[in-house]
């Protein structure tokens, strides 16, 4: 007997399934497809059927690269929303990051990734020429660029900054300094630089 | 705009039920949909299909209470198995550890938890009438506690050693002692204790 096959095909397959999931390890996978069977009505059921609608409704906006059910997705067919400003994001989970904090009424832009010349991700692998295009086409005045302070996140913000050269937008980049609640002493030297260079009056 | 809505209503839902799997939280389960949101045909398509399997097959075997796609389950079906031996657990999760460990080829009898007066469960809300009426009808010769050393399980062990007396199986429980690998260092002292009482010739 192997050391995973305990239950049966069925239940081996749900359970090597849901330890792809990021957070879920084979042992945690375990638990959470035994407790998914023992509820059955209460989760598993209405767990298969919105996976079955994400299955069916949910894909990726053609306009802004965010995944929604509809396309453009909620966001970009806002009216309400500014649309002179664009938040350019790395990923879909910075973006609902955004919105979580509601700090801004924009509309986004999701990159898909940072240029990492490392794991073979080049520009054609971003969507930075729809970027481009929307700086282009719509009447886009600012792009704040919210990508990941990350030596990678920072090669693509200056790899953007270049192709919208010549381009009638002005290009901001999220502020550095302490993040509210943090203590000094747990902060790296580099945070601390910044935002001593920042500091604004009291 | 609320903490937690960022997406549309069906990729919320799907947050919120996946929140409710253990070893998830709000955050790891905003993750595990983007996740599989992106992985739509290798994660999320062959998960939802596994999930409606495991909704249309899988329910409880009405002899040894484990989870299976048929009633009796495949262990309780297996004739290879030692009839004479029931092994006696909490939960299924148990079971499956101890199909993992391989080391008998019993069959099984899972309690559904243990006793505990302080949750309001008493003798009715486990399955221990059903393990005495296999005592009775099978022909069962030992009976293996295998319940937590904890003193909801203890207890348990006691009452269930309790209801079997008068019938002809002997009642046995796992040995306590000092874990394979495990440091003596970063063992209680109880452990330690009955580790060294019940010592062996090496």
């Amino acid at each position: 007997m192997s050391q995973n096959k305990v239950a049966g095909p069925e239940i081996e397959q749900l359970i090597k399934l849901l330890a792809k999931l990021p957070g879920l390890g084979p042992r945690s996978a375990r638990r959470a497809a035994l407790h998914l069977i023992k509820k059955k009505d209460q989760l598993l059921v209405p767990l298969a059927e919105a996976m079955g609608v994400a299955v069916d409704r949910i894909g990726v906006c053609s306009t802004c690269g965010t995944v929604d059910t509809s396309d453009p997705c909620a966001i970009c067919a806002d009216p309400r929303r500014d649309q002179a400003t664009l938040v350019v994001v790395e990923d879909v989970a910075d973006l609902w990051a955004l919105e979580r904090a509601a700090a801004i009424n924009a509309r986004y832009h999701v990159l898909g990734g940072t240029l990492s010349p490392l794991d073979g991700i080049g520009p054609d692998d971003l969507n930075i020429t729809g970027l481009v295009e929307r700086c282009r086409v719509e009447a886009i005045s600012e792009v704040i660029l919210a990508i990941n302070a990350t030596v990678e996140g920072q090669t693509t913000a200056h790899y953007i900054t270049d192709q919208l050269t010549g381009l009638d937008v002005s290009i901001t980049r999220l502020a550095h300094g302490v993040p509210v609640g943090g203590e000094l002493d747990y902060l790296d030297e580099g945070t601390l630089a910044q935002a001593l260079k920042a500091r604004t009056r009291f």
